[in-house]
């Protein structure tokens, strides 16, 4: 997994119907910027823990979706 | 997910038989270009939500494809 | 999937058993060299779209392959 | 998979049901920082293998995980 | 697939017990360092083909695996 920042999130009114009920936020890492459905109730500016592949998929209830949120860090981490 | 811009499609008469019936377009992203398959009914300019690995192999219907156009981002993103 | 162009071929007499049968071909994509399956016949100088990870197993019969050709683009894309 | 060398470790209490029950350590590789699941009692220092993807998942009984360590390389490698 | 240069051995005398019976070798690619399984006996020196991802996980047994020497390449290669 990587470690991440939320700055943000999207919005799409045409979407593939699985990904409707999914909420997804931008998160920055320190390799790049991903778009990751949430399931934890993260908010802008937490520290998150990210998941991506085949993982994120089957979290997600099999929806399209390559990237996740599965944990929000403790502040004193 | 990655966000991207659509600049195109490819044309390819000889394909895997499993890959009739599949539009293709090429997206820009901010690490590079990529050719995915959209069943969203994207077009050139158009902003969107980029899904790669087994998420958009199941979401293509099994075909051989790596790369998925899942959503139109609202232009106010 | 990424656009390449092949420019060789692999031969290999020690491989996995689940391999005989299978075509390698070299694939030069931006982003770097690559050893593909070919299932649809393509040839030295040829322009393919080449698909990885998964969805390449499930094309080449569930060989251990993670990189195949799956179209050769017409050559005005 | 990779080698790298287990630095620390994360925090979560809020986090997917899932992922109780699983120790997040935090390893460094060559080609950057990586969160993953400690199935085998590495500890700080340790020299690890690490698996990545879906690999990591089955090894961590399905939970969302994306990185997992499956080995402690012994002191004279 | 990618083309690499088998370059030693890792040996760990804790692991997961699904990894105990595999080979693990050190392979040299252009793009970095990869410890694969090895199934096909290769040796130090040999030019090898390298799968990597869920492929390589399939080939191993289900073993938690993310990399495989799958063929020893031919020295006129």
């Amino acid at each position: 997994m990587k470690i991440g920042t939320v700055t943000g999130s999207v919005w799409a009114t045409r979407k593939a119907d699985c990904l409707h009920g999914q909420t997804f936020l931008v998160v920055n890492t320190l390799t790049g910027t991903v778009v990751a459905a949430d399931h934890v109730g993260a908010g802008e500016g937490d520290k998150v823990l990210l998941v991506t592949g085949t993982a994120a998929t089957k979290f997600s209830m099999e929806a399209p979706v390559d990237a996740a949120i599965v944990a929000i860090l403790d502040k004193d981490n």
